[in-house]
């Protein structure tokens, strides 16, 4: 059922006494390093886009958990993942971000060669030695795969599907062609702040009429409907306001609107966060995503990206600022509470508060934190 | 006794085979807890001035050991603290050192409210919440209280009043009328040693003739005597020299003395440690304060302030440099030398050494320690 | 069996499945306190050059593993070292890096004062303590010695000769008059890998086609021969390619050979590792010295000199540019590959990798720190 105007619909009651989380769950590094073991380690985690790996050869790196892990397309056209590890002696193989193969990859060290598929295919030297055969030397194979233009990785040795794992979300959002769209600015956070605050941030908007009065003159905090949690997402929709367009400094729209879209979608922005670190936040002219990377249980960067329709970035003098700028002061507002409240339940006096009806999802997501944490010490004992 | 040249008295001899502390006491992270949590988590300590809270709703935020404090003071006049963390999801309210409320404190994240007791006042959409009432979420109180213009904090749930802790201070230091002192001058200087290690070079000036020369011709550094070490303090006095009005560049003194003081006062600098944090030390026409805030086993915030007579300060073209900058220099030298003595200490080589007779109260603080830790192992086991 | 040509001599075949070390080996940081301890303070380490402390009371001062220590000499000539601690209460004596005595060493916080050989001489007011003797409270003293122009300290009670561990090396660099030789340029590297690594990386030239294309122009990669790891160092020599006459941007020789060395000697770059920490390169004209000072498992300070005849410095607008940046564009390619290799071999990825036969001294050195480790645990147990 979805709600068409900016009138409030009650939100469902909460059980009594619904509270935040201890602070454990925001400052335990072994709670974190579960986390990182338990969630970012055996889903789908996104990566970057397919556009950063279009050619063969054209790869880019993610360093993340104590991995380092290269991303390409083979000769084939299909994406490909590695560890970034020489299995000579173990040294990085690409030493850049990002980049361009000439169809191999070259150790800097002593010159083992490897295709796009892995396979060694040069070592000098090692011919001379008894038993040594290539094939037994290829990379370390990372599985890669992509959603309508967007790459995620797997650490396990065989994960489900990855649309397994997006579920209704495919579906759902196919009308917005994301794989057509184009990046046209990025820009990087470092938040200190665990990544399940973030999280928590992207998933109400409570706070939006003290925190963003832009962003609430712009669509209403109280507009819109959430879905109920789901296994591996959550989110919800905002409707626009009268005589607004889209998000941006004053709410006019100085693009097309996506092909594809209908009337209904060309009022509202979806937010979705897809565990464990996509953000999805889809305009009706534009492409928002966070990407999390946590990387203590107090800091996480936060990648934001802003993707457009080509067309409108071959459009001579393509300027997105009415859209990043608006969004770069409401994420730094965000960040900034982000870091207060990580400030405040590392403080030793932080006792859990209660939580409104507005918090829905928050509460659900905790729900599915604990759960975890209790899994995963069960497989632990 | 007191005594009233130059000439050095000497001292009581020390027990036989008399020796600094091991280096664990300076080193351990362990031992460094227990003292956090031991003496500054059951002691009052010093926090600040009355003054950087006169009116109601001024504060100041004080961050240690994992708290975060704000100082301030009610609409009926009396100092408050509160644990800066709100109680919805424990945002931290105050985000600036200092600054001016409006008659209360809000939560920059979603707009909860408390007046200048603490109350709660305002929880947008809490209504809808059954059984949700404000009066169960007050912000979490700090014991503060005031000596003559000393702001001091106390972390226990009942605490002793704060004049038990300070005894016989309080009535001994009543003429310099301190609560009538305003600040001239703060420098926040960051020293590399244990806490204790500025203690005891504060309570001994066997340093002075090598280490400050200049200091030693404004007061003999066998001037003067020490009281015995008390239970909360300890401290003494050195004469200036003839000649010398104050501890200055020069040794004149620009200033009018305070009023209140005495011929002999005048002629003298007190010297306090009050534990576990402040040194008090009281000239003839100013009092400096130096506020430890231990960061690590080996290092120590210490915050240095210059207070003088309001007179003074109101008078055209008032300029503490002659003070300030001599004892600026002075401090200087001193936390080099409390570095130097860090590093050595952590050296694998260091092993406890001798003292001499003119380290009697650096001595007594020793045991002081040892007993406080012995004490609080046996409480924990 | 020495070998005159650029033609390669077979390697030995080393053990079916040789592979590198597991990543503890690099990454444990109690592995890496074991070596610290057991390597590093119970051998002769590397710690200067007689020339720094060629006066009496010239000195230099060392910073390592918890230990510091001065190195000087004392009035009668002999190299003398002593943990920079004063026996009063523990403080640095000396504060800078290097400098001049004036015939002792005295504390800068009490004045405590020591001659050359450690004495305490001076003690301000220790006299009134009952009991209290100066021949109790000396610097307490670490080993030193000298071999050659170089010194070399050791932190156990009652090491070996220093001979006694450099073995044959003694009389085998007899003719490059070591002693004689002066300091021309040092450079000091931060590099972030184990100490091991860089160790590994100086006795391999496997690397060099591709890693130091200049290099191997000028010494063929597979010239000349290593001798088999020692107990206590190992090494080989290369063979300078016809038309070269030293290691130098173009291969020319701007200075006199070295007096005293043989017509092969000429022709040859010998690379020794020494162990705990010193690479010792000698060529035709100069010596370049490389110390090794492990920081943390993962990082090395890497102090790099060159070393000239005494007549060369002497001779007017010495310029030693052609050698110096020759090898420090060489140091820095190693010292990134080194950081590659670390960075990979903590990857989580990691798996130990085949050895080719022409590392053969790094299979070698591997055992020898495998066999430590086995011993050290087993001491500890």
């Amino acid at each position: 059922m979805e709600q068409e105007s900016v009138v409030a619909k009650p939100r469902d009651v909460m059980p009594e006494g619904a509270k935040t989380l201890p602070a454990r769950y925001y400052t335990d590094p072994v709670l974190f390093a579960a986390e990182l073991d338990g969630l970012f380690g055996r889903m789908w985690f996104h990566a970057g886009r397919s556009e950063e790996a279009s050619r063969p050869g054209q790869y880019f790196v993610r360093e993340f958990n104590g991995h380092d892990i290269v991303v390409t397309r083979n000769s084939a056209g299909a994406v490909r993942a590695f560890h970034n590890v020489c299995r000579h002696r173990g040294t990085r193989l690409c030493t850049g971000p990002s980049g361009q193969l000439s169809g191999s990859l070259q150790c800097p060290y002593h010159a083992w060669t490897y295709d796009l598929d892995g396979r060694l295919i040069g070592a000098p030297h090692m011919d001379e030695v008894p038993h040594f055969r290539k094939a037994d030397y290829p990379l370390l194979p990372v599985h890669a795969d992509e959603w309508d233009g967007h790459v995620f990785l797997n650490l396990t040795d065989t994960p489900e599907p990855l649309h397994a794992q997006l579920g209704a979300l495919v579906e759902k959002f196919r009308d917005w062609r994301m794989q057509d769209l184009r990046l046209g600015r990025r820009i990087a956070y470092d938040v200190k702040a665990n990544w399940k605050l973030v999280i928590q941030n992207y998933n109400e908007c409570l706070h939006c009429p003290n925190l963003h009065p832009a962003l609430n003159r712009l669509s209403h905090y109280l507009s819109g409907e959430n879905e109920p949690l789901r296994a591996t997402y959550m989110g919800g929709r905002m409707d626009l306001r009268p005589g607004v367009d889209t998000l941006s400094w004053d709410g006019t729209c100085p693009r097309a609107f996506l092909p594809g879209l209908s009337a209904e979608d060309r009022r509202r922005v979806y937010y979705y966060a897809i565990f464990p670190n996509l953000l999805l936040s889809l305009h009706p002219d534009y492409m928002m995503t966070h990407t999390l990377w946590p990387i203590a249980a107090d800091r996480t960067v936060n990648v934001c990206e802003w993707h457009f329709h080509p067309s409108e970035l071959a459009r001579g003098g393509f300027d997105p600022a009415d859209c990043v700028e608006f969004w770069d002061m409401t994420n730094r507002q965000d960040w900034q509470v982000c870091e207060l409240s990580q400030a405040g339940i590392a403080s030793r006096a932080y006792v859990p508060g209660p939580y409104s009806n507005r918090e829905d999802l928050l509460y659900a997501f905790d729900r599915f934190v604990v759960d975890f944490h209790e899994r995963y010490a069960e497989r632990r004992a």
